[in-house]
C-alpha cells in the first residue's frame, strides 16, 4: 500500500505540519503559537491549461512550506499517512524562515 | 450486452478498485488499509476543446490508476460489470507503486 | 405530421433503446440486464461555435449508439414517436459491440 | 398599430402555431397529434457579437418551422397579433417534412 | 435642472411610449390595443468593450422605437421627465411601420 | 487625517451632490426636484486589464457629473468627508447641462 | 516561528493600522476620526495569469498604505503579529497624504 501520488492539473499534495504543543525541553507551549495552518508540499500537478491551451505551470513547488486555508482541502491516507490536496490557487502563501 | 464505451469529451471511465478485506492468507486486515478511493482507467474520451477550438487531451491515461473524489462519478454497468465515468478534472490523481 | 427534425447548435435527436424484458422465445430476462441507459441517435446538429467564431462540430455522430444520463433531456414527440434531445456534451459515450 | 418588429442581437420573433384539433372535414384529431409545440419564425435579428467582437448570424433563418421549448419565450402583441420571441440557441430544432 | 443624460457603457435612455386610451376624435380604445411595451431611444451609451479590448457599438440607435422588457431597466427622471436606462442586449426589439 | 484616495482598477470615487431642498432665496423647492441620484467624480483608477492583459481605462473622467444607482457602492469617510466608491460600469452615464 | 510569508498569485498581505483612540498628548478622539479601516501592505503575489497565460503583476505595492474593505480577508498571525490576506481586486485603493 506505499503508493506516491502525483495530483492532476494544478492540484497539490500536501502534508500538513502540527506544531508542537511543547518544546523538546518539556515547557507546554501557549496556544496562540500553534495557531498557523502550514504544510510541506509533497508533490505537485502537471498544471492547469490556459483559454488557449498552453500549460500554466502550478503555482508552488515541491518541497515549499506552504499557509493553507482554514478550510477546504481533501484528505487522502497513503501508506497510512495523512495528506491533503487543494488546488494551487487555494494555498495562500509560501512561508520562509 | 457486452458492449465497450467511449466516453465523450473529457469523460474517464474507470473500473473502482475493492480493496480487499483479507490478505491472501487470510488474515483480516484493518479497516484503516481499505481507506484510499482508488480505479483503474479502462477508456478515456478524445479530450474537450478549448476556446479557439484546440483539442485539450484528457489528462489521465488507460491504464493509470487513480485516485478519485469521495463524491461525484456516474454509475455505469456494461456487461454485468461496474464503472464509473468521471470528468478528468474531477480525478484527483494518478496513484504509483 | 410526418416531419423530421434537424437540431440547433450542439443538439442531438436520440430515439431511446427500450431493452426487451423477455427475449425472442418469450424467457424472461433478469432485471438488471435492462439498466443501461443507452439510445441511437437519428439526427444532429452543426454544431457550436467557440469564443473566436470557429464552428466546433457536434461530439457524437448519426447512427451511434449513445449512452445518455439518467436525468436531462427533452422529449419530443414527431410522427407518432418519442426522441429525446440532448446537448452533446450531456452524451456520455458511445456504445460499441 | 401595424408595426412590424425586427428582433435584437441573437433574439429570433416566431408566431406560434396552434394545431388544429379537428381536421377540415370536421373529424375531431386525437389529443396526441397536438403535441408538437412548433412555430414559423417571422424575423432574426442581426446576431450576436462573440468574445473577439465577430457577428455570429442567428443559428434559424426567416421562414423556419422551429421546434420550441415548452418554458420560456417573451410574448409579444403586434397589430393584434400574438407572438413570441426566443434567443436562438432556446430553439430546439427546425422542423422539415 | 434641465441636464442631459449621456449613458456609460452598453446603456440605452428610453422615453417611454404611453399608448393613448382614447383616440383624438374621443373614441375610447379597447385594452388589447394598448399592450405594447415601448419607448423611444433618446441616448445610447459609446457601447461596451470585448474580451480583446475592442469596442462594441451599442445594438440601438438614438430615435430608433424599441420594444422593451417587462421588466428590468432603471427610471431616472432628468428635467421632471420620465426616462428608462435598459442594457442594450435587455432590449427585445426595434419597431417600423 | 486629510489622506487622498487613488482607487484601484476600475473604481470610482464619488462625492455625492445632495440637492438643495431649498432655494438661495428661501423658497422650499418641491420633493420631486431632489430626485436624481448624482454625484461629482473625485478620483478615478487606472482601469482593468481585459483577458488578453491590455487596461482597459475607466469609462468616467475626473470632473464628471455622474448618475449613481440607487443601491451599491462602498461609503468611505475622508478628512471627515463622505465619499462613495463605485465600479466604472456600476455608474450609470454622465450628467451634462 | 519567525517566518515570513510570501502570498501566492494576486494575494496581499496587509497589516490593518488601528487609528490612535487618543492623541499622543493623551486627548481622546472623536469616535469619527477611526472610521478608516485601512492597512500597511506587507508583501505581494507574484501576480495571475490572464486567459493567455500572461502574468499581471499585482495592483497595489509593498509599502502602500491601502483602504481595505469591511469584510472579507484571511486572518494571518505570523510571529506573534497579525496580518491579513486580501486579493489585490478586493483592496478599494491606495492612500496618500
Amino acid at each position: 500500500m506505499a503508493k506516491r501520488l502525483i495530483p492532476t492539473f494544478n492540484r497539490v499534495l500536501v502534508e500538513k505540519i502540527i506544531p508542537p504543543s511543547k518544546t523538546t525541553a518539556g515547557i507546554l507551549l501557549p496556544e496562540k503559537s500553534s495557531k498557523l495552518n502550514s504544510g510541506k508540499v509533497v508533490a505537485v500537478g502537471p498544471g492547469m491549461r490556459d483559454k488557449v491551451g498552453n500549460l500554466i505551470p502550478v503555482g508552488v513547488n515541491e518541497g515549499d512550506t506552504v499557509l493553507l486555508p482554514d478550510y477546504g482541502g481533501t484528505q487522502v491516507k497513503l501508506a497510512d499517512k495523512e495528506y491533503h490536496l487543494y488546488m494551487d490557487d487555494d494555498i495562500l502563501g509560501t512561508l520562509h524562515d
